[in-house]
């Protein structure tokens, strides 16, 4: 069982705090008004929100996420575009993140996921699986074991590195669901 | 019913014909060694090669190869590392490839495929699913209408930059095929 602060209450917040709290973990919610007054407690602690709001949680909780593993879910798009990343070509919001809080495990997770297949468990007929990213082993197994006591498939795919392979990815399958070539509560399975 | 030419006759190259043959298309195969001196015929020209033979091809045929659909499958990977592309970041193989051959229609396709899933037609019980990318509309539905005839499931990814996130999308299936995540007859399936 993880210690668990998700910071952000929107639908992806909620939709990833339903799948840890249905494992057993201990789940705690911190509100985006609360950011630079809250104090941030946990082992592992999920950054829920938009892309532009990683700065300001850098700013105020640094030293507070230090020696945490810290989880990013973000989908950096431009979303006036919609056609490309606001991060540098081959780098990643994550790698991004990774290197301003140098004494986190930074890791991606459920950016490849909507919210719909989080809290349906369910991508059509297969259990949703969670692809996670990062440098640090131990942090990515205990990841991997809060999302699997809560029903889910997570797989760890590979260093930090391979952010930008599932930012890539989750762009991809936003832009299918704009185009409405899928669903909101479809997207990319993964069979074993 | 579209007229296709096949460079290649390895794994891909025979899978990828056999559903184009499928669907009643007349399906002609170039072989490795006639690269340079075989005359390419057809509406659509599929490039089954590996990526370090594209150039070869270009070289030897670019003018034969002017006023057709030119279709990419290649993953380049640095496949002594397992950690990297070799074309530039933010690009594609694709990109540079319709760079070089500017009288052509480049798509990108057939590379987030196994070839397994081509033969069987299936990814675990989903149809198996091949995402387009490309600047030509009509190419890309004349590459779509041959492979859905085959019985598989197309859909039309986007532009030609969204090649980027489809060799992302091929790279990352590859790096967990090789570090056994998932099968070799796995991988991402398309829920809609």
């Amino acid at each position: 069982m993880a210690t668990i602060t998700i910071i952000g209450t929107g639908t992806m917040a909620n939709a990833i705090g339903g799948v840890l709290a249905n494992g057993g973990n201990s789940v705690a919610y911190v509100a985006h008004e609360q950011i630079g007054t809250a104090r941030i407690e946990g082992d592992i602690v999920v950054l829920a929100v938009p892309y532009p709001a990683l700065d300001g949680i850098v700013s105020a909780h640094a030293d507070q996420l230090a020696g945490k593993t810290v989880v990013d879910i973000t989908n950096p798009l431009d979303f006036t575009t919609f056609d490309s990343l606001v991060v540098p070509a081959g780098s990643s919001a994550a790698a991004e993140l990774q290197a301003k809080l140098p004494a986190s495990a930074v890791l991606k997770a459920f950016n490849t996921t909507f919210a719909a297949t989080l809290v349906s468990g369910k991508v059509g007929d297969l259990t949703t699986t969670v692809l996670i990213a990062g440098d640090d082993a131990e942090a990515k197994q205990a990841l991997k074991s809060a999302i699997e006591a809560g029903g889910l498939t997570a797989i760890d795919a590979g260093s930090l590195k391979r952010a930008h392979e599932l930012e890539a990815l989750g762009f991809l399958q936003l832009t299918l669901a704009a185009g409405e070539k899928i669903s909101w509560t479809g997207g990319f399975g993964i069979i074993r």
